[in-house]
Formats: C-alpha cells, structure tokens, sequence
C-alpha cells in the first residue's frame, strides 16, 4: 500500500508543487516544479492560469490526498490577500476533484522532517535532498517547499495509521 | 444603449451580489441577494459553493461588466486571508466567463454615490435604495454593498465614456 500526496505551495506569482510517493517507509518523488505566472498579467487571469495549471497537474500525477501549507502572517496585510487569493483558487481547484486536503503550518512541517522547529530552510532542504536521493536541491524554493510539505504529510499520515490500523472494522 | 454590471461583495461567509443594469441616465437593480455558505462546512467546500453558485448566477445574469471592492486592510492578517481566499475564487469565475473586472476601493465607491468619501454606511443604504427605487433598503448589508459597487462602477463607466466617447473610430 501507498499513498500519492501533493503538496503546494501557494502564492499568486509562483506556485511550488511536488508529488510524492510513500510506501510507509521510503519517499519517492515523482514531479515537482513550480507554476509561474507573468507578473503583468492581471490577477484574475493569474488565477486562470493556477486553475488550469494545478487541474492539469491533478489529472496528471493523479494524488490521493492533498497538502497545503497553513499560513500564519505576521507581516503585511497585502501579502496575505495576495496569498489568499491563490490559496482559494488552489484549494478549490482540490476540492472540484474531491481530493482531501490537509494543511499543516511552517512549525509542523519543520518538526515533522528535521524534528525540531528551529531547522533553517537550508538544513530543510539538504534533508529533502538525501530523503528523496536527488542529485540536487530542487529548485526554486517554492518546488522543495512544496516537497516539504508532502514529506511532512506522509510522516503524519503514517503516525495516524499507526494509532488508527486501516483494515480493521468496528461494528 | 445599456450596461449591465455584476457588483460584488466577497468573503467566505458570505458573498454580496447586486445586478444593476444603467441607461445611460437611470439604474435598474435586476437582482441581488447573497450566496451564504455553511461555518461548519471545510473552507474547500465553501469555496466550490461560492464557485458553483456564482457561475449560476453569472449564467443567469449574463452580466457585460463585474465590479469588485478593492479590498483595503489595516485589521487583521487573518480577515486578509480569509477574504483573499473567497475573492481568489471569485476573480477567478468572472476570468473563467471572459468578463472584465474592475475595482474599486470603499472611498471611491462612497464618492460615487454620495460625492464625499465621509459618508455612513446607513446614508449610502438609503440613497441606494431612492435611486434604484427600492421599497426598503436591501438587506442584509452585503447585498447594500454589492448594489453599491455597481452603482460606483456604472457612473465611472459613464464618465469614461463622456471621456473617450464612444462610437468614434480612430484610424
């Protein structure tokens, strides 16, 4: 048994996505990239774009589950309507597919790969780079964000089937 | 010659709609109202409410024009976020039907209708409700403020086109 989880990243000029395939002990990667949209584009036909895109990319790798990271903004209010914006169109692009979608905030997908909080974003990609056996730290960092936040949702998807055992039935 | 414009209200919860259709000299309100969605539902879900129920209306409606409020926050990143999300996906519905967007902030939508940005919210409600003659001042305040929008857009249209009239072909 395994699972096919995408993770994404969302913003309104680049959106990361990775695929990722885990058996409940290893991580295979098998897309990942970014969607970029031309900045003097108007926003709404940005948005099309990320539509059509992220549909295209999920009849594509065909996930099972869906991971997001949650946002937390202490800065501007700006960024986080922008954020916002993409975000919507990404998670209801999810939810036209009926796919479930967690979400997991920048602490959470930390511990769950590094296993403390305090893991800067190098260390966290250098570790993405080893889990997966690429050759490379995948690029741009919206990409191996997007990775980070799949890796982080298998971890915890396998911690809850652990606690719950999947085949056993209750009546 | 007319104009039938979209006025629209976004957020999560709620989702202001007003079409007005303008003459030239006078407004016509067709229909308004809000799409609700359920606190309890999953954001996604609500999102592909607002989506499905907006398409609908948009069919129904067959607007030429949509006006959105430029969404303007010195409160809460979290309210940013939350409004991004339902506005993302509305930007993104009216790209989907090919229909031209326009934006405008809360000052500008009081200036246009009352003349000055100071106005209150309960002074805009009534002349709303004397120009499009209504029998009372629509309800709840969303739907206000989605007519409003309209309205605010129509008389920007109408000053356009004093502009740059229309009709005249350069070569």
């Amino acid at each position: 048994m395994s699972i096919r989880v995408l993770g994404l990243d969302p913003g309104t000029a680049i959106v990361g996505f990775g695929l990722v395939i885990f058996d409940g002990q290893s991580y295979q990667p098998e897309k990942y990239g970014v969607i970029r949209t031309p900045s003097k584009t108007p926003l709404p036909h940005r948005l099309l774009m990320i539509h059509e895109q992220l549909d295209e990319l999920i009849e594509e790798l065909k996930p099972e589950h869906v991971a997001v990271e949650e946002v937390f903004f202490a800065r501007a209010t700006t960024t986080a309507l922008a954020v916002g914006h993409a975000r919507g169109v990404i998670l209801l692009t999810a939810a036209e597919h009926n796919l479930p979608i967690f979400e997991y905030t920048p602490l959470q997908v930390k511990q769950a790969i590094i296993g403390y909080g305090g893991a800067e974003k190098k260390q966290i990609q250098q570790f993405i780079k080893n889990l997966l056996r690429l050759e490379s730290i995948p690029k741009p960092d919206d990409a191996a964000d997007a990775l980070a936040i799949a890796i982080c949702h298998c971890n915890n998807y396998r911690l809850q089937s652990l606690i719950r055992p999947q085949g056993v039935v209750s009546d």
